[in-house]
């Protein structure tokens, strides 16, 4: 098999500076890991934020301990791709297979990841924003973190495993949601993601809380048995009203906004549990004699832990339908006209964009 | 058996207005209650908090829903006393027998009471504070919410029951200590009656917060492994240093100040929970990402819920002595100076004042 020497790839230099550059392939992957030809890779919400207002969790000060990246780097973490090179012991993988990669890189030698929390490992090196990720043509990723595809499964659901495995991972977070009526506190990508998990997991009734109309339809469209806006009702009193006098058994916070993280306890009933899943940057004004009072409880979800085997079999047998979700197919070469920047100007009626390196290989 | 037909009382009229007074004897108890002659009943701080700051949780403006009681209470929930009448329809209890009150009295009707999460119910009618209480010579209570007290109990130890199954319930919250290194902010009455419920639960070293030099020294004298204040040291760093680095895995917040919900959580590792139990009256400034990016969890604790069992198992054994939570025994024509103002003006050396209507007969 013969390579070019460089690829194409979109690298983070900086706020509002993120470049279409030809840079060198990877090296050929080391021990225990994979070298990937990349099919579909998402543009994340934190992709965007990185590109609007990062670097977040990009570090330009200090390298990174596991990894040693440091002021750019390949963004690009929700993708799927195909198996070109082995490194060293690495078994059960063969060239050719096509596999999604879990981007919770991680040390395995903290606290956390000897109990297999890897995902707030100490060290976690994120893929595509704590080491090189996936808008390029290839990209190299520990074996351990590799799930193998299906056969008949669709090479572009491929990059929807990583968000839905977030949504998923929250949802198990909650316990059982069987019969039970829940609230899903926002209907972007990661709250569109919870609302499908959490129907999967058998919730009765998912109440979705958002404002934008796109984002309202696109919340029933994937399943959401209600959509409550909360500039036209009291959302509180409508879902007590809904439940019986009491409220929801379970909310998931999946906006980070200073003010959805009450709403989100406020929704529950007493003992009731708030899952906060989205990545808040202020901080919010909350009296916690609200949880001492009803004995609520709330439970942080960061990424997932495992979560993707799941999403691969629902997926795979029609539980989870991806179609929805994917509001735009384009080429890494268009990735700052059509993809950054359409999602910075059209944020209400993109969900996921996804982006190939090479649109006649990936269809 | 003769009786006089009014008793002495402490009645809470306003804020700095409880009067010592005669009142009626309660009437007979109705179906399902008992009347009991008081022991001992300790004063609390949210009964402090009524004299201080109070209207707190004394309905003022409404009759209690389930009780009527509006604007005048009779004080005093933690105590314990000897059974003198039976209502119709109450089996199992005999006149004579000592028993403890559970103070948590509720509707039965609501969607918690039928969860047995009677402690939530959503017309909680809380002793001495919603009907009243047992600062008097009798008192009428639920005959469900009744605790015999076993034959060598010591008398004064059956008001120490209710704080401690404060500190029991929070510590069943949290799931099994044994081994544990736990966190308990603030060694005032809840907070010590925690680590003396940790220790019991099995925690190997139980770190306890506090910055007042007497209530440093009732921390290690109930138990506490180690004393660390935030005016002398940076105690998350130490309890970082105490615990390989990660911080502790449960903490309980005993103290209810806006800036210790916070610390509650930045003492525990990722993962770790934060059990609230202190009394929050102003709001905190907190950011929600701390929880999201840590996956930690706080959970509410209120009252208690059937653990009053469990405490009086563990005095009666030996494996909690209650007789370090008792700094002043008084009678009940003392009880404003000696009690509301002696609190008031010595809080950091006192922990529990218990009140007896009659130390002749309660020793």
């Amino acid at each position: 098999m013969s390579q070019a020497h460089s690829m194409k790839a979109a690298v983070w230099h900086g706020r509002r500076d993120i470049r279409l550059e030809d840079v060198p392939l990877p090296a050929a992957p080391g021990p225990g890991w994979v070298q990937i030809k990349v099919h579909w890779c998402g543009i994340c919400g934190s992709d965007l934020h990185e590109y609007l207002a990062g670097p977040v969790f990009i570090p330009v000060d200090q390298a990174h301990p596991l990894t040693g990246l440091k002021g750019q780097c390949i963004l690009g973490h929700e993708f799927s791709g195909e198996i070109v090179a082995l490194g060293e012991g690495v078994a059960g993988f063969e060239p050719g297979e096509r596999v999604a990669a879990d981007a919770c890189q991680h040390c395995g030698q903290c606290w956390y990841c000897e109990q297999g929390l890897y995902n707030i490992c100490e060290n976690l090196a994120f893929t595509g924003l704590m080491n090189n990720g996936a808008f390029a043509e290839y990209v190299n990723v520990p074996a351990n973190l590799l799930y193998k595809l299906p056969e008949n499964f669709p090479t572009e659901a491929g990059a929807l495993i990583e968000p839905l495995a977030v949504g998923m991972h929250a949802v198990k977070k909650a316990g059982s949601l069987v019969g039970e009526t829940v609230v899903v506190v926002g209907a972007g990508t990661i709250g569109l993601c919870t609302i499908m998990c959490a129907k999967a997991a058998g919730a009765a009734r998912v109440i979705a809380l958002e404002m934008s109309s796109a984002r309202k339809r696109k919340a029933l469209e994937v399943g959401a048995t209600r959509v409550l806006d909360p500039n036209e009702c009291d959302v509180v009193a409508e879902i007590k009203a809904l439940t019986g006098g009491y409220g929801a058994p379970v909310s998931f916070e999946c906006i980070g906004h200073k003010s959805t993280a009450k709403l989100a306890l406020d929704v529950i009933r007493k003992a009731g549990k708030a899952v906060m899943v989205g990545i808040f940057e202020e901080p919010s004004d909350f009296n916690f004699f609200d949880i001492v009072s009803t004995e609520k409880q709330v439970i942080g979800s960061l990424a997932y832990n495992g979560e993707f085997a799941d999403v691969i079999a629902l997926i795979d047998d029609g539980r989870l339908d991806v179609r929805p979700l994917i509001t735009g197919r384009i080429e890494l070469a268009d990735i700052l006209d059509r993809g950054f920047e359409e999602l910075a100007n059209n944020k209400d009626e993109n969900v996921k964009i996804i982006v190939t390196p090479d649109l006649a290989v990936a269809s």
